[in-house]
């Protein structure tokens, strides 16, 4: 690259265009095995901040691309094969992410979905941020769906359908022209097949360089002539630091129910943590997050000292349901906590649809859902944000209830 | 290539040895990633035709092969991964293939047969022609088989069978010495296992350099050292031009049968096709093809105005059987109809077995069929076979059933 | 690398570093596509021996790793992307392996384990040497296991498990650097999931330059915080010259009980082989070897001149069982006998549970296994261990139960 002029400028008063990098592409035929930029490469005299492709190798991994973004204080790295997935994130001794029993980014290649009575998708999960989707999300186990002769039949969900082991089949890098230069990661996941759904998510995750914070906004098409179930989840799973005993989760919250009888045992305790504790079964909490006047939730987890902690804010039109994981057993079996925006909670499909959380997409239209995440690593920081959630609260009390959803 | 003299020469007197080029073999250990060959290159001064292999990149489609032929007047494009299935043939202002919801060419490392009750197949279904089989084809559902301890178990079948989703492992390009030098694509697909089918299949795809037409002749092995049950449909599949709102099926024709009560209903109509319309449901008919006096069957998809069709020509004796498969539904769903000579009709295997067609190879023998495909660009040759097609049916009435086969 | 040193030299006085070769890695994201090293390379002026590593193309064994280990007598191959199985070994005119329905080296990628009701493992199925576990081995079925939200679930286990068509993370090869220069290739293969098994093994398949045997030394890590349970069989399958009409197993055995009825039919036989014959149903024996005073089996297949064997020699305490499989079928169905030290036997998991021989580890545990193998060429080594066996059975009858176990 002519590093002497600027690759925005296309000619002298013409509208600068952006940066634009393309690492795969099946409509082109193309994948870049390795491709990095540097900030000066893009704009003149900047630094800091870099793109780097490049693709794993080795046992499971073998053939896996990876993107790692730094934006020159927070790093974070896309997994297009596992359908746009983000690895982990990191920012000073912040780390978004966990220690998953699964070590290697496995390529899908290898993950069968319906393995272990259609638990499979567990031999893959490790991101820090997973999407569940997008025909369905959620618990295995059966559901009716229309099949090639237009008859009802059923079949068996598998957990959390199959975006997250789709490769994504156009991929690209983009910097906007003008400051702050923010850094586009973009790919697109389709979930298309005869007979079933014509899916497809545009997704985009990206950074101003320097910020401590970062967005995924995500486009979802109905590509079918006709309308269309779909689920999605954001699955973001945190270890430490900051899940540790007596960490927090914090959020304006409307309402919260507990997912099942063992879950309703703690439900006092439900937004605080404890420490790693071998035989701990999985509790969740499904919530109903109160927005601001803009319609935008806020939930966070802390840190016990409270000086560390990560933020989500999102539009409730589009996620209206947060899941709260926890699952603090043992380090070596996964000791992590989901914050979970969606637009339902994990049941199987045929329950999230008979409580009528199961939207459906007109032919030809889109869903847009988006977070923004900010990592916070002081305690002032950390105190401004729980302020502005108990704002938001205030002083009203969530509706907690005291039983699970009557889901039979 | 030393293109001064042909590759053909192998010294003066001596019979001239066909052009060979091996892009794929297991057995020699060899994947060629990119090749060419022009006419030029085989015979001297020659010119007009191509063959061109290369490998596509870039999401589901990441490593799978492709092999376009171009006769120096059609185009067909062959796939060795997915079974030596053709993803489309064009040739003028025709095209043969159809817009699929599923747009790449799935590798089938990312295809789980098992997927949807069965209907995994469905996630990489987009090409021209797809062979169902070689085990099983059809609809899927619990069929019965001997298992590694020599009792009779049941096993469900997955849609059409496996044969579209292994890649071959020997594909080479043959090109006659003598003229009219025809281009062949050769290659072998194993469906092989241990307790289980020991099925070969070998398929030439060939055409003659400026013609309009193309053949496709396979032949399929029992390895075993037991009678082996088999199944194949040609499952040749057509959208726009050639299926259009009137544009009609044509086909001497012994027997018609519908498929279901559904397909029973439009009988009377079976031959001509709507336009697309959304909710339309799959009607399939089981066709009897009455032979010419060698015991050829010639059927037809010719467009609304006559002047664009294809013809097929296949021997009864190899191929008893077409499915005439309607999908007309909006065009974002899949609009196609499907051609399809068989062994049998697409019912599950349990089915086929009850009315005696599903065949059995003796062990070591062979199964050869044969289709000829011709692509008729004016009005004159759509009436040419029209009219032959009029004359083999010869004023006698096919037999039409008004219910489908009794297959409780 | 330079050839006037040796490699293990570090410096005057300093102890000889053993030579070492990464030939993939998922930790340092490598994956060497070809290498070799011959014995001149590491030792100055030796020579004889070599390893080889290559990467298969073609069909379906595209992207598969072999490593081939000449010892300069006994050449034997690895194949880390299946497993770390060992797919032949070869000296003079003895094989170890067999002439599978399988004919490549087929790629985990395209295998499904759930194919065929739970048999798709048959579609790999043609190592000389192929694990069997580690979740589970043996015959699927129906078996129960804790789910994710710690309830007692049952789940369809597939045939053997999936240790053999997992790619190892990790492979090296090792050279001592003092004589006799044992060359190991070692491979670390893990079996680890989120709510499931985090097993990992470790193995290394040694010989001595020149010798006529070599070593597979496995340690299975439990890697959970929790207990787990685990199988291993190691299902060794010989095809000619060692198996043959009239050739024998022989071993010091304390107890054989026939695994079904049809086995019981033949009991009496169950040491001698028949020719191939069609239609053969396999017969298995299950037999508690007897061992020495060191606590090792030792038992050997041999041909029926007695002047060609194999023997296998491995600690009971490791591996108390072995199972006999007689598949002496046709030659094209795959004509096979295994002879398979294993922690059990190959039912289901849920009958092995039963009787005991499913082991659990603790956690932060391992489990070792060895077996020595070693060929005989001539009629006096064959008789020297037959004299072995004989002095190790001593006069003792074995117990032999002329029924089955009861499984019900």
């Amino acid at each position: 690259m002519n590093e002497s002029s600027s690759p925005f400028d296309v000619g002298s008063g013409a509208v600068k265009q952006p940066y634009k990098k393309t690492l795969t592409s099946a409509k082109e035929n193309l994948h870049v095995e390795k491709w990095d930029v540097n900030a000066g490469d893009v704009i003149p005299g900047a630094k800091g901040w870099s793109v780097k492709k490049s693709t794993l190798h080795g046992g499971k991994q073998e053939g896996v691309d990876i993107i790692l973004v730094d934006n020159g204080r927070l790093k974070f790295t896309v997994c297009p094969t596992r359908g746009m997935g983000v690895l982990s994130v990191t920012m000073d001794d912040v780390f978004l992410g966990w220690d998953s029993p699964v070590k290697e980014a496995v390529h899908p290649n290898l993950i069968n979905l319906q393995s272990r009575g259609g638990l499979g998708w567990l031999e893959g999960f490790n991101e820090w941020m997973v999407r569940c989707g997008l025909e369905s999300a959620g618990h295995p186990g059966v559901d009716k769906f229309t099949n090639n002769v237009g008859d009802e039949a059923t079949m068996e969900l598998t957990l959390h359908g199959k975006i997250a082991n789709i490769p994504a089949s156009e991929v690209e890098v983009v910097i906007d022209p003008e400051p702050p230069h923010r850094i586009r990661i973009r790919g697109r996941v389709d979930e298309r097949m005869f007979y079933g759904p014509k899916l497809e998510m545009q997704t985009e995750i990206s950074t101003v360089p320097g910020s401590n914070s970062f967005r995924l906004a995500d486009v979802i098409a109905n590509h079918s002539a006709d309308e269309q179930e779909f689920q999605i989840i954001y699955h973001a799973n945190f270890g430490p630091p900051l899940l540790e005993e007596a960490s927090t989760f914090a959020g304006a919250v409307e309402r919260v129910t507990p997912f099942n009888e063992h879950a309703a045992k703690d439900l006092a305790f439900y937004a605080e943590y404890k420490g790693p504790q071998l035989g701990f079964i999985e509790q969740v909490y499904c919530i109903r997050p109160k927005p601001d006047a803009e319609g935008r939730a806020l939930i966070m987890l802390r840190n016990k000292a409270r000086d560390k902690a990560v933020s989500m804010v999102f539009p409730v039109s589009e996620l209206p349901f947060v899941t709260l994981w926890k699952n603090t057993n043992a380090v070596n079996e996964g000791y992590v906590t989901g914050l979970e925006p969606g637009t339902g909670f994990p049941n199987n499909r045929r329950i999230e649809r008979k409580f009528g959380r199961v939207p459906k997409l007109p032919p030809g239209r889109t869903y847009s859902a988006a977070i923004d995440f900010t990592i916070h690593t002081t305690a002032g920081e950390v105190s401004q944000v729980s302020n502005r959630i108990e704002a938001l609260q205030d002083g009203t009390h969530p509706i907690v209830d005291d039983r699970p959803e009557d889901k039979s």
